[in-house]
């Protein structure tokens, strides 16, 4: 993308109605615009980020297994009467008439229609296991939303839902959802540590929180320092591997971790003092095992293969979509702006033309254009005639991992300048190096 | 996909609710599931197809220069009130009133929200010209919704906005438009014919609507029969070029293709006799210039570069994407079910095993399933223990364009059977030319 074609309304005042620095930075670097409190229109920038996370957690759930769809935001009331569940769920929940008088709302969570959904067509345990997820606009209408998208009304999650036979098989969902979970926020850039957490509204006793360690974030967390050494990593996996699953469970919810709610002191005073960690964390998704809860209420039963109609078991298992790009700009940015983790930056390099209208300049900046284009890659190549030193504010501010400046001094020796925007370290390449140096660094992320 | 692990909940039975066949099909097909009233949700084979119009769409707006962006699904009444659509829209738009008691809606459409976003933050002719777009969920309540996806109240819809400092240009950019529609609908093996139309709510004098020729069209059009030898193909086209834009326009609009709104019985009649047309049609998408319309309203005003203010020239473009799966499926379709054209298909090819549990029948299934995957193709391997019928029945109601089947027969003539499911004719093959053969014809679609 040229930028002087593009659509990048970064602010140079910092908006006073942001608390918190994602919400300012996301504003500032014209990724999204207010529309009503709550509720925000994802501008270019911010909406190719909200694409790539969401990339990743189709990517991650396909891996596992785990079937896509899609659910309509509006839901009759009907289905959430028979859970006994719209009148337990309160103010939070958009309540909406349409011009027939009949009571909807717009969906908070989908348990009660997936349910309808697997009791209208499932019937035997021949059909399972069974795991379908969606990614869907959601709302919660909140008294008072705020810190941008991290807290707004409308948002973007993915919520999957297991159905199986026995309360093994649906552990074994659990348990195969939290590695893929592992696997997606890492690809993100992100340490999100399973918590052992509370189940709220949903229901259930089995569940964890992931939380992303930040000192903004909204939840205490207690933790055992050894846990913030472990990654999953690249490891293979065979998600329909009880073992496999269950092991890597071990792995990371062994050591105590628990948000506030579940917090005790006890457990945790016997944890080497030096390894006692208290901290903010975000909470960027979790996941739930309640049994029969849902299939009890609204009579989902298959045939058990042995003669008996029983209760399916199931599971939700949600993430942020939409509130993971508040979450990664809260856990990587500095003064001057954001640093995208290379698994979600909206473009993949900056190309910074010092002499705008120099012909060898404009000819070395196409070049590399077309050489990243032909990669796979995208670059965002500003070639407005602005100076130097506000081509590169504007690049530090929206945080492209990787930036490349092409001047007239270094093209006379035949070289461009590769800047790391983590580190600020430059070296200094001819073209062909430094497209092949970008390219291998994403070559893990393509 | 193995069909074994899949979700796909066909019906034997003929839905008595439906009306038509792109709707029955749909439901017989386990695409979608009706939750209320022109409410749906897709199931993964009805999502699959859905997700692959909206790539189709996307990639070609992106092509046009077009950048995409997202809105949120509710609106603030106040932007609707300055417009003075809030009162004018009428009982289709539906009405939400939050825990605060502010006034919203689910938006039907975006004009006032985009020119809002616009002039918040553009205000001079240098970053024109500008076209932004999205692909969200819309909402219209129909008094009485029907004919599934295709007359729905929850709707996928692609809407755009050009931004242009003049007329000229802002008529460049309908052009422009007009020919990515062109492109868009050919790749989806769908022929749209670009007729005159009425404008409706949206304002403006100029807009064609596009539509797509079937018996079960809502609407009565007229064409001079010239206009169904046009294609656009795969032609080069600039799409800065004001004269090739210009060009495309006229060849696709020149001659006479009407809806019932627009319809001149004069001027049809001057077209000689055997070329006169009047038939169904199914509206896929409307190309609108309505000038300052809503820049005068909510002051959209752009430093003109010669010291003064003006409102900037507008127009709006529509696809419908949810809509676009039921007309595909109306103008594709034969007594045993769907047939998706290339472009759109879920999967790229069927495989059926004809013998389950015969290791070689196993294995070359195996085999096949691994050489397209190996190849970016999409394969749907019925692995069920069914009669052959069954699963026959079953691919030529779901509708994929190529099959591949696998029997011990041919196994032992070292062949597979490659069936078209447009013309019925197989041809016999090994499985590497079987491969080979297929990934020849979905290569222009990759």
């Amino acid at each position: 993308m040229r930028l002087s074609r593009y659509f990048l309304p970064v602010l140079k005042e910092t908006p006073s109605e942001a608390q918190i620095v994602s919400h300012r930075l996301m504003l500032r670097a014209g990724m999204i615009k207010q529309s009503a409190a709550g509720i925000y229109s994802w501008l270019p920038l911010g909406y190719k980020v909200l694409k790539r996370i969401e990339q990743i957690v189709h990517e991650e759930q396909i891996r596992a297994g785990h079937i896509p769809m899609l659910m309509p935001t509006l839901q009759p009331a009907d289905l959430w009467k028979e859970s006994g569940r719209y009148d337990a769920y309160g103010p939070e929940m958009l309540r909406i008439r349409d011009r027939h008088d009949r009571d909807m709302l717009y969906g908070p969570t989908n348990e009660e229609m997936i349910t309808d959904i697997f009791r209208s067509h499932v019937g035997s345990y021949k059909d399972l296991p069974l795991t379908l997820y969606h990614i869907q606009w959601k709302f919660r209408d909140e008294v008072r939303p705020r810190f941008g998208v991290m807290r707004g009304r409308e948002f973007l999650m993915k919520d999957g839902y297991n159905f199986d036979l026995t309360k093994e098989a649906a552990l074994h969902a659990y348990n195969r959802h939290l590695v893929s979970y592992l696997r997606t926020y890492e690809r993100m850039g992100l340490q999100a540590i399973p918590m052992r957490a509370d189940s709220g509204p949903i229901g259930g006793d089995d569940t964890h929180e992931f939380l992303v360690l930040a000192e903004t974030g909204e939840s205490e967390v207690f933790y055992d320092s050894q846990i913030t050494d472990l990654r999953f990593g690249d490891r293979a996996i065979d998600y329909d591997s009880v073992e496999e699953c269950q092991a890597v469970l071990e792995e990371f919810t062994s050591r105590y971790a628990r948000t506030d709610e579940t917090h005790d002191a006890e457990v945790f005073a016997q944890i080497p003092v030096e390894r006692q960690r208290v901290a903010r964390g975000i909470e960027v998704g979790q996941i739930f095992y309640f049994g029969t809860k849902y299939s009890d209420a609204m009579g989902a039963l298959v045939d058990d293969g042995q003669g008996g109609r029983v209760p399916v078991h199931m599971g939700s298992h949600g993430i942020g979509v939409s509130r993971l790009v508040g979450a990664i700009i809260e856990a990587s940015h500095d003064d001057k702006g954001i640093i995208w983790p290379e698994g979600v930056t909206p473009f993949h390099v900056g190309i910074v033309n010092l002499k705008q209208g120099d012909a060898a300049c404009d000819g070395a900046c196409e070049d590399l254009y077309k050489a990243f284009t032909a990669k796979g890659l995208e670059p965002l190549y500003d070639d407005r005639s602005e100076r130097a030193g506000a081509k590169f504010a504007t690049m530090d501010l929206i945080g492209l991992p990787w930036r490349i400046t092409v001047g007239p001094r270094g093209l006379g020796a035949g070289v461009v300048e590769l800047t790391s925007r983590r580190t600020g370290e430059s070296e200094e390449l001819s073209l062909e190096a430094a497209v092949a140096r970008v390219a291998e660094i994403y070559a893990p992320h393509m």
